[in-house]
């Protein structure tokens, strides 16, 4: 009885903390989210919003790791749930990382308000919005994966990062081309060459998370490995 | 006595795994370095062998990861020990993504050597090895402080990092100058922007060690602290 009730205790403390990191998950999504609205309309203000959250982001990265060394400690586990721990610790640095991003996006944003911004950029921030459309939307579908332990929606993101890869290499054929026709685009141009960069590393987080997930599951490390050979391992 | 055995043990473990963690840097920090010869001599030759290495990179970081979870599952360490196994965790996720950068460089420098670089080109990258030494320096740097865990050493590395991020603005400035001037060069300076960004990504990933040194001796977690909280926190 006394193990069951602890089995049950510990159980307890495993779903406390992917609740929080999918809090945190939740969060960092909110501020990608934000900082290309605050591109998209050059609103400094919400840029500013977007700034004002990293703090928190960070607190939460360093609380959950306390918490998940604590649980380690002193819980001794194995298998399965070390796994999950293990990848609690992975994930919630690359959430983090989504966070950075969000704030880079942001920084680029006050930036571009400040020195004005050429009618030519609307064009290309069109299309950083819809790059990050497909970024955020992927890193939604992997914090639902996170939360289900769901290997075959993890699967899915790993094949979805193609696009957005594909997506920014167009985008900075097309940024090229602008600042070529008009070199006093240039510096603001390289500007939102780094944000979609962002955008795109946004996708790479997504992935990994992705790639945690299976690693929880199935006890498998898929990291540089082909999409067929992690479909084989999903399978 | 048994116990005694025991431990003794462990800290062979404990110590291999490190020495694994210092080869695995060492390995990174010369491909970066090598990426940097390629760049600065238009190698496509050294390119290719420094892309032939990320294959070993990789595969070190996936062994290193499947023992610590091996050690702690069977060792179940506390305190020192596990924020010890934990900082491993982490750090060879950043010198994996050392390798990263030093891939990115090598593959920047194969589409420069194919498509032609201008002449008016070496001036920026000049400037990049340099950048490039501050950063392969401040890395090493890292790598000794953890082989030591060496916390003084590793304060350092946290103050250095500044200069290889004002190194970065310089360079972007100069780089817009060149595109400026003359947008035949704005392709290829875009390349040359990408690997400053990668070479300032490799200090900040020395700076992500440091970290965590400082996490392994003291206990205290101090990412996103400012130089002189840290300061405190190692005296």
């Amino acid at each position: 009885m006394a193990d069951k009730h602890l089995s049950t205790q510990f159980d307890a403390e495993l779903s406390g903390i992917s609740n929080r990191v999918l809090e945190m998950g939740g969060l960092v999504e909110a501020q990608v989210a934000q900082a290309i609205y605050a591109l998209s309309n050059f609103s400094s203000e919400t840029a500013n919003q977007v700034l004002q959250q990293e703090t928190r982001v960070n607190t939460m990265e360093v609380e959950i790791d306390s918490d998940l060394s604590g649980i380690i400690a002193r819980r001794q586990p194995t298998a399965r749930d070390l796994r999950l721990l293990i990848a609690v610790s992975k994930t919630i640095a690359n959430l983090e990382r989504v966070g950075d991003e969000a704030a880079r996006i942001a920084r680029t944003v006050q930036r571009l308000v400040n020195t004005g911004v050429s009618s030519r950029l609307r064009v290309p921030v069109t299309d950083l919005a819809f790059e990050a459309d497909l970024a955020i939307a992927l890193l939604r579908k992997a914090l639902d994966a996170f939360a289900r332990l769901d290997t075959g929606k993890a699967l899915e993101v790993l094949k979805q990062d193609d696009q957005i890869d594909q997506e920014f290499d167009g985008l900075l054929r097309k940024l090229i081309t602008y600042m070529m026709e008009d070199p006093r685009t240039i510096s603001s141009s390289i500007d939102l060459v780094f944000v979609a960069k962002a955008i795109e590393r946004v996708g790479d987080h997504a992935k990994n998370l992705a790639e945690a997930i299976i690693y929880v599951v199935k006890g498998t490390d898929v990291r540089h490995h082909s999409v067929e050979a992690v479909e084989d391992a999903v399978r």
